[in-house]
């Protein structure tokens, strides 16, 4: 079995990357965001937003529905089953990984040589 | 000020690579650890780590240290003080992108358009 260190250093690097690990822990708390959200929030430029939606989506880790309002185009980004068991999968790497650090700590005695 | 999601999307992507970001973790249990041990609970090959380490320790996050034990070379890696204050705050940025998600989600019905 991989130690969790093992783990997060295989870790999937779509989803790890910062911008993309802020949009898939918002979108992990909606249904669905739009795309303006989804900017104000992350700080993200609007071609760095749609290049980053566009990976994931590619990915199948979110669904990208397009619409108007009214006359407004308005696109929405919501995580796919896929997406959402990724992100909490990612999570958990991430959780394991600090529980097991400070387990290491106690255990330093025994490392130093 | 920045949302935890901004802050997250500008992480420091230096110490965010997901082997590194084992490596700081790890180091950051300890106060030191040697190659091998690293190189054990990281799962990671002598020369990924040896690149790793010399990018932390290039940007002062990390100090190497040589040595011989009886005959045999042995090298140590330990936390820079900057370098112990950068992992903290990066998972407490970590920490705040989590919570402010979970504040998302109850917003969640204003939201939605």
């Amino acid at each position: 079995m991989p130690t969790p260190f093992e783990e997060l250093a295989a870790l999937d690097k779509l989803i790890h990357e910062p911008a993309r690990l802020a949009i898939m822990t918002a979108l992990s708390a909606c249904s669905a965001a739009d795309f303006t959200f989804l900017q104000q929030l992350t700080g993200l430029t609007k071609g760095n937003l749609s290049s980053h939606l566009q990976k994931l989506e590619e990915r199948g880790l979110i669904a990208i529905e397009k619409r108007f309002i009214g006359k407004t185009p308005n696109t929405q980004a919501s995580l796919t089953e896929q997406g959402r068991t990724a992100i909490e999968q990612h999570w958990q790497s991430l959780d394991r990984l600090r529980k097991n650090a400070q387990l290491i700590g106690r255990l330093e005695p025994q490392i130093e040589l």
